[in-house]
């Protein structure tokens, strides 16, 4: 793993991502260098539901504003299971086109079976995704153990034209990727990390420790533990709540790695209410609201999610305002 | 809800679908009824897992002479999860070609978003099935509340062209469809009846008690708590273990119908097993696996499914045996 | 098993409680049979939060009009992690003392430690308990294995002076007594049944199934799944709603016994939610409140048990009154 | 809250608890500061499992040796469930005659009811307890709310001769202490902190933001996420590797004290794996099995803990081994 102590300049690791492939496509180089802070976006709907690509071209143009080191497209937040294949890769390559170049663009590219998640990974590539993140399949939970997810992982690993993110977020899934699993898969030259949503520390630490020796990055699927995630060698961030307060989540990895613990401690502490708010206990529909609220377009979730009601609506904005943000 | 302990024939209540479908679509009609046995078939792939359609033929002629209600195609055992949009379509059209036509097709048309529940149910409508079976959304299950899944329930039922049975599987959506919303939903003309795979008899039993003025019927979702089920009103099951020993299943309806208590007792016992093992215990693949023994063809599940350890046939070959079925 | 399809009089099995125990404690005659149903009472106490005996003794005066098998003493509704071990003993002595000779006393004498209970035991069946329900431990949840509930189970059964009755609970322990586990202790001299309060009905019937050659019965542990729970062979019921219903829940004994399907099925409906309601969904101090409207005494629990709050109360006595039972 | 980040000396940490109790007990006066790492020791039995107080001492002995801030006496791995009411007040009594006065006595006094927790504290206090750790009642969990929490605590502390430290561990009672009600009792005069075990970071960090303008502090419950609850705010730990390991999460303390995250974080990854063997995944027969390994008295826990199976042994030990500590 990565030395994650030295000084480190956020400009710096904006290098180029054809430099970044380049060197990961050769057999022994480096893999991909994923640290940093991502927003998993959200997809903005016309009021008939359909994707309505100018309002995210508008959020794509905001976020280009911000230190972040890629976006994660289809993430949980961007209702990736309401979309149509086709939805799928068109929105990715709209977000390609749309942002610079330095940004990288991770995509959501997971289905159940192995074969689609194959054919979704070379779609997303082509249309110009940088890397994919793989949720795990979960459908058949009780049948998916360790054996089952390194063979799928690994057949998509084998054939995806651009680096595999591991992804596991079990609030969604009701699996956790297992730690045996990840260790196996960390040794395959395409599979670059993990993407852990379950915020449990002590098995983020401990993947830590048994990848270390292997060139693998895990990357905090929340804002809610990001501080504590830093102080056991995570590398950054995929954070819903960095739809919302996008400088805000960056500038706690800038604390980080400045070393001022203190600061960063403060801050992480103000954003635990509202990202528990705009994830577990509200969900997507009270990201898109609170999106609205900082100068985005968030608008309606595809049915059958619902919009807030009135009361949880409240309680969301009174999540934001009592740690100083609204 | 219809009373089902009056003196019943299983022959009788083969009566024509059009019949069927005639009464159901008139306002004030009976819905139809669905009472009865249907097996939720596998469906067989070849050795680079594209649907065997031929396999799939063979092993419907045999269940034509099993006195099964229908079949239900697109359950979770069918590997719905892993079967692309067309493929879901092909397979209903390909089992109502070959079906009698005094035989139903359920046919499992339930998508994450509502959108695509709606036009997967008008397709499998226009393929020929007899009614869809539409199971609860799950990825964004904090969200799916009753007022979520009411929501969803009557926009599917308000487009279908067939009547629409509720499906609720916690062991794979890790969401129960809430008593609250099945009383609600049971009210509407185009919704027929529940599927409940859950197996918490208290639950199954509440719900008939508080829809008895509704035209709404309950399907066990199980061979494991079929006789219970029935003890409390349920007008009979959708069964994995019926793609195995569907004969069997077939004669605990009628020990039940013929108020053949006690063997009846002595058969569920019998059931319980086998019906563990291929469900929970092993799952898709045992059933499968089971399959082969018993004259059908099961073959291998789509990946990430992977075939049985050599340990775990054997302890589903002896959960077969010790009950005397192998 | 014994036959339970038999023409069966509740009157005769009011066999002498002293015959009973003869026959059991003989190395080959028939273990104590406990068919039946039991109320597990509740624990009166004043406003000073000690416990009531006048009180218990106007409740106990009731119940003996009513054709109880037995009551239970010190189940989950006796508060008996409340008492202290000399209160324990006494409640039990008390009742034994108020009930007619012909109505079993079961006594709660679960500890945490083995060594604990089997002193409980021998305590309780010297102050004259007829047999003792034996309660899971379950702090050290993850340690409770197989191997360690049968060497606990085990070793209570060799010592304790009268038949031990197993008791499985997981809404309180968080723990299911595993099938296995039941399957070998039913083979012991002095263990004589199992009380179910999971209301897994495929679990029991598997439980009767495997020790149907044993001489053991099974006993729901709900009056909410009870028809269905006789439906696969359990004996009887031990029934929180017995204390408010004991009547009605009585009436269901006999609607079964006299094959009377339909209308037990009828009348299993009604207790559904008036059970839920003084179970799961508000407990111990909804059960001594509904005892209060039906003429019992019930009145407070002991801290931190809280009372119910209006709220509370009116949807308690709305699960009552939908039911037609108030 | 205090400072946690400027310079400090475990040393001058030492004062005496004479002073501690005397300020506590004013009106306005600061609360006891519990920063620092404790053992929850084990309680050793002789073969006939009985307090072995000899080998205790022994313990006590090296334990002295050690720089912990005190010792947990009767938290969970203390088989604090297994003895009977004397035994836990004679424990205590031992561990403070034997132990420095400078190190604090932490009594777990946590009863199911109100009452005998109150008497309990007040046992332990007059039997030299320093403060009382109390876990929360959980045989009625699903009344657990926070009102009936808040009741429950406040009676306790109301009441206790020293100051009360919550303790929630759903590990062992299903239960977490609501947020809400840690913040409320974090008013109360005579309630100085929690230990939580739970490992949820956010949840952790949440609570200590959530009563920084309270004299309130929080302790990891285990060595798993030291470093990361350190990270967000928490003053020290009780934990369970500390009667194995003393010397070495104490260095881990001071690596966090002296600001050197970096060696901090390897040394917390080496703690992980010995940590969960010793706690999630073997429980406390574990514990005591590495105990004798590094020169502690462990032995025979009470029944039903059963000892350790030899692949068990032999994995834990391969716990320790694989990460340099055997």
């Amino acid at each position: 793993m990565l030395a994650v102590f030295r000084s480190f300049s956020t400009a710096t690791c904006r290098r180029s991502v054809a430099a970044i492939k380049k060197r990961t496509m050769a057999g022994t180089a480096q893999k991909m260098d994923i640290r940093g802070i991502y927003p998993p976006i959200a997809t903005p709907f016309t009021e008939k539901e359909e994707v309505d690509y100018q309002k995210l071209n508008d959020n794509l143009q905001k976020y280009a504003k911000i230190p972040f080191r890629g976006l994660v497209v289809q993430g949980s937040n961007g209702e990736y299971p309401y979309l149509m294949a086709e939805e799928r890769v068109e929105v990715v390559r709209r977000v390609r086109e749309a942002l610079p170049q330095n940004m990288l663009v991770m995509a959501g590219s997971g289905c159940e079976s192995t074969i689609a998640t194959i054919q979704m990974s070379e779609q997303m590539a082509a249309a110009g995704a940088d890397a994919v993140l793989v949720v795990t399949p979960c459908f058949y939970r009780g049948r998916m153990d360790s054996k089952a997810l390194i063979h799928h992982y690994t057949k998509v690993a084998d054939s995806s034209p651009v680096p595999v993110v591991l992804y596991s977020v079990p609030a969604n899934t009701g699996l956790d990727l297992p730690v045996d699993a990840v260790v196996s898969l960390a040794q395959h030259p395409n599979i670059v990390g993990l993407k852990d949503s379950g915020g449990d520390i002590t098995r983020i630490a401990l993947i830590i420790h048994k990848t270390s020796s292997e060139d693998f990055q895990v990357l905090a699927g929340s804002a809610g533990f990001l501080l504590p995630a830093y102080s056991v060698g995570a590398v950054g961030g995929v954070c819903a709540l960095a739809n919302v307060l996008g400088r805000e989540v960056c500038q706690l990895e800038e604390l980080y790695l400045a070393g001022q613990w203190e600061q960063a401690k403060v801050l992480q502490y103000r954003l635990i209410e509202p990202n528990t708010a705009v994830t577990r206990k509200f969900g997507v529909p009270a990201l898109k609201q609170a999106m609205e609220w900082f100068g985005y377009h968030g608008g309606v979730c595809r049915a059958p999610l619902r919009p807030l009601s009135e009361a949880d609506a409240r309680a969301l904005r009174q999540d934001f305002s009592s740690n100083g943000w609204l």
